[in-house]
């Protein structure tokens, strides 16, 4: 039986194990009601910073760069616990989020969208409206 | 700034975007509470089938074959509602789950740890008991 026991998923160690390219997935949910937010990736760094200052901090595999977040839009994520899963090759952190949003899109969570029933291709909004509107929070790039 | 109104983003069309070895993780949400109970990893065979059939149905990079939830264990997740998020490069499910547990350890869900407050390393368990025990569900492999 596949690791049944072991100490990676009985054990009482953080000992997340990071893939080839030296990060973990991150889930990202509301502290308060559980909602999943925002999947984003953490190398060592990012998960150690998110740990020792209490504000989310991802790694941009695009930007190849340390990312905390709400640097840029003020939505800043206050960490309030840190999970890890069974075979520690995820991470889940429970933030509360300054300004309520988490997604660049505007929107509260980044999964505003879903399938619409029996279909399989079509995808309908979820949320009544944005929290926010990117044009006016995000500089722009120039 | 970054794809605001873009197809992908603000778009009503499933496109999801696999990684480069063909895969997208999904993250699998209970759908009564919201849950995070496991994640996992779809190929574009996985998510047809996942939508096709309305059972959860994931593709295991190890052993390198589709991997219906609870064909083995009998906790099989019914799957109420498919998401993608903002650049649709992972999916979020909402399912029932039958018999209610999601982790091959035996907990409702995988992330049944969390770092204990103030702590950067030791863990401390987040249920009081498991669902089942595995040694009881799962057949040995030999």
């Amino acid at each position: 039986f596949m690791g049944a026991g072991s100490e990676i998923e009985e054990g009482s160690r953080l000992e997340p194990r990071f893939d080839a390219s030296g990060t973990i997935p991150c889930i990202t949910v509301d502290a308060e009601t559980g909602e999943v937010l925002m999947v984003a990736y953490m190398n060592r760094e990012a998960l150690d910073q998110t740990i020792r200052t209490g504000l989310a901090t991802y790694y941009s595999r695009s930007r190849k760069k340390l990312w905390v977040k709400g640097e840029e839009s003020g939505f800043v994520q206050h960490v309030r616990e840190v999970r890890v899963d069974c075979d520690q090759d995820c991470i889940l952190i429970r933030v509360s989020v300054e300004g309520g949003a988490s997604c660049h899109v505007g929107y509260r969570s980044c999964f505003y969208r879903r399938l619409k029933p029996g279909s399989s291709s079509e995808l309908e909004f979820v949320y009544p409206e944005k929290v926010f509107d990117p044009r006016k929070v995000y500089r722009p790039s120039s």
